[in-house]
């Protein structure tokens, strides 16, 4: 079959191979992928920055942002072929550590975890994929292609719950205020989310047309360009972080009020030294409680989470956020950024 | 009565006033103090840095660490004369926030709170003071001057509590290593309160001799100085940060491990602004998951908690905190700085 893979540590590997078929050693499940999305992480990989192969290989199948169709899979295990199935990305290792053991993988401890797509372990960039029960999330088959938004939503749906968790060491904590800084998937979903608790909803993004801020109108939150520092009468209760730039990073710090939860959800390289007065920062987080956190990936729970809740969006809404679909084997179209993209896919069904 | 004020905003200002006894207004306890505990905040008042007096007043009575014995107190209200009392320092604005509403006015939410010997309110460096039973916190009387403390030691209690519950957003937290950055009154408070709960406790602070490494040592706790980056390998699931300079705080973030939390205790001045890389900051947190957070304050439940885990605490050790008794007439040496200082009181008994 046809995969997408990397040799890791070698910028610009990427080449669509012919590999074998899924071993079982990936799980009793097998299934026909039907859409890939593609991120900032695939494209690190790619670039040599990122990724590990799984052990004595050379190459990664890289992909982690699946959606599938069970072709078959055992009696009992839970799943029938049909079935519309998202492959959780991290597995702990088999010594797992205290949170890997109680099913928080995404809180490991130790860093021994393998990641499908990423490290040490083949991805879901292949026309049929296996997948363990413990690691296949059912998605209902009407979220249409949007169920591959499943993933990157869990990364948001567990942002929301340490946030939620967090916030409840103060007794009366009631947010009303959100900011998003970044309009891409990410924060369109942190939107959403936010929206979704009935929470007063803002989007910060340097894109000033396009789709980006029709999205976030037709979510019923307020877009915001131009200069971040405009908004700082707002006094949001909590920032989602979703750019990953070191300016708008330490900004987002410093607009919240107080007892302020400012949430980082976005990867940042790295190499972008600022001048910063520290001090300051570190008394405004004092005087205030303010809390600053970063977040990375996601349990099952939260990706049945994220499911239920790109259900309860409007279908119009969140099949826009797909911007474009691109067949496999025009694969380096999907990973080039084009002005309007949101989230462009791999769909395995346009041959 | 004589009583130390300031007129704030006015540096220098300091001096021993003649002012009326207590009014009626303060609460139904009248009290006689016995100690009051000299910190930061009172130099920074003094500076003219920071304070506001009374409504329609010039003048502030500083002092909120404070020690004193109930000379009267009407029936049923809880206290009795001859009491051991500490004050609560601040109070919630006669329209509370919701947070002050649930009695947390450590993480008031608007602002409006007032401060006894800080903000709006007189303080404690008086010879005769009043307090409303509610804001009073009666401390048993074995712990002799070290009750001084109380009010330090709460905001420590606090810290601990906020890490607590900012802790249990993963399911399987369970700390083992704890770094405290700084051993003033603070930081030795820190750790001795982490070694109550069984947690291997590191000290860090610039002095290499003297008395703060002993009061380590004899905590069970181990003592380090010289480059904060020596400490590279420990990975403390925990750092409390009691000094406020900018570069320790930074390091101390980057310190942890997975999971980590960072709590800052440490108010800084601000004004010193340090090169960063923020990008590599922020992917450690995020990859990491980890947590930085400031405290400041405490609510009731945090004197209490206080006073029984300084009553916990070896009655020699304790009171080895306190390395100078000044009397109220030389209150200027009381505010000056000197080596080997952990915690100086004003000793209202020595005249």
């Amino acid at each position: 079959m046809q995969a997408l893979t990397i040799v890791p540590s070698v910028a610009d590997s990427a080449r669509l191979a012919d590999v074998p078929e899924p071993p079982i050693a990936d799980g009793p499940i097998l299934a026909r992928m039907l859409a890939l999305g593609v991120c900032g992480t695939d494209r690190e990989l790619v670039s040599g920055r990122y990724g590990v192969a799984p052990e004595s290989q050379d190459a990664l199948v890289i992909g982690h942002e699946s959606l599938a169709r069970v072709i078959e899979a055992p009696d009992g295990c839970g799943f029938s072929s049909g079935d519309h199935v998202v492959g959780i990305v991290r597995r702990p290792d088999p010594v797992p550590c205290a949170s890997c053991a109680a099913g928080e993988w995404d809180m490991c401890r130790n860093g021994l975890y393998t990641e499908r797509g990423i490290k040490g372990r083949h991805g879901f960039a292949a026309e049929r994929i296996r997948l363990e029960p413990e690691f296949a999330v059912r998605v209902d088959p009407q979220l249409g292609l949007t169920a591959v938004l499943v993933e990157p939503a869990s990364v948001i749906a567990k942002a929301w719950e340490q946030i939620e968790r967090i916030g409840s060491r103060a007794a009366a904590w009631a947010p009303q205020k959100v900011l998003v800084t970044g309009a891409g998937p990410i924060g369109l979903l942190a939107a959403m989310m936010s929206v979704q608790r009935g929470l007063e909803t803002h989007v910060f993004d340097r894109t000033s047309d396009g789709l980006k801020p029709r999205l976030v109108d037709d979510l019923g939150a307020r877009y915001h360009t131009g200069e971040l520092s405009s908004l700082a009468d707002l006094k949001p209760d909590v920032v989602i972080e979703c750019t990953g730039a070191s300016a708008v990073v330490l900004e987002a710090i410093e607009l919240t009020g107080p007892l302020g939860i400012t949430c980082l959800a976005g990867v940042s390289s790295g190499g972008h030294a600022l001048n910063l007065d520290v001090g300051l920062l570190n008394r405004t987080m004092v005087l205030e409680n303010d809390v600053v956190f970063g977040t990375v990936n996601a349990n099952r729970r939260h990706y049945e989470n994220a499911a239920a809740s790109l259900a309860r969006a409007d279908a119009t809404w969140r099949s826009r956020l797909i911007t474009r679909r691109v067949p496999l084997w025009q694969w380096r179209d999907a990973l080039r950024r084009e002005p309007g993209d949101v989230k462009v896919v791999i769909d395995f069904e346009n041959r």
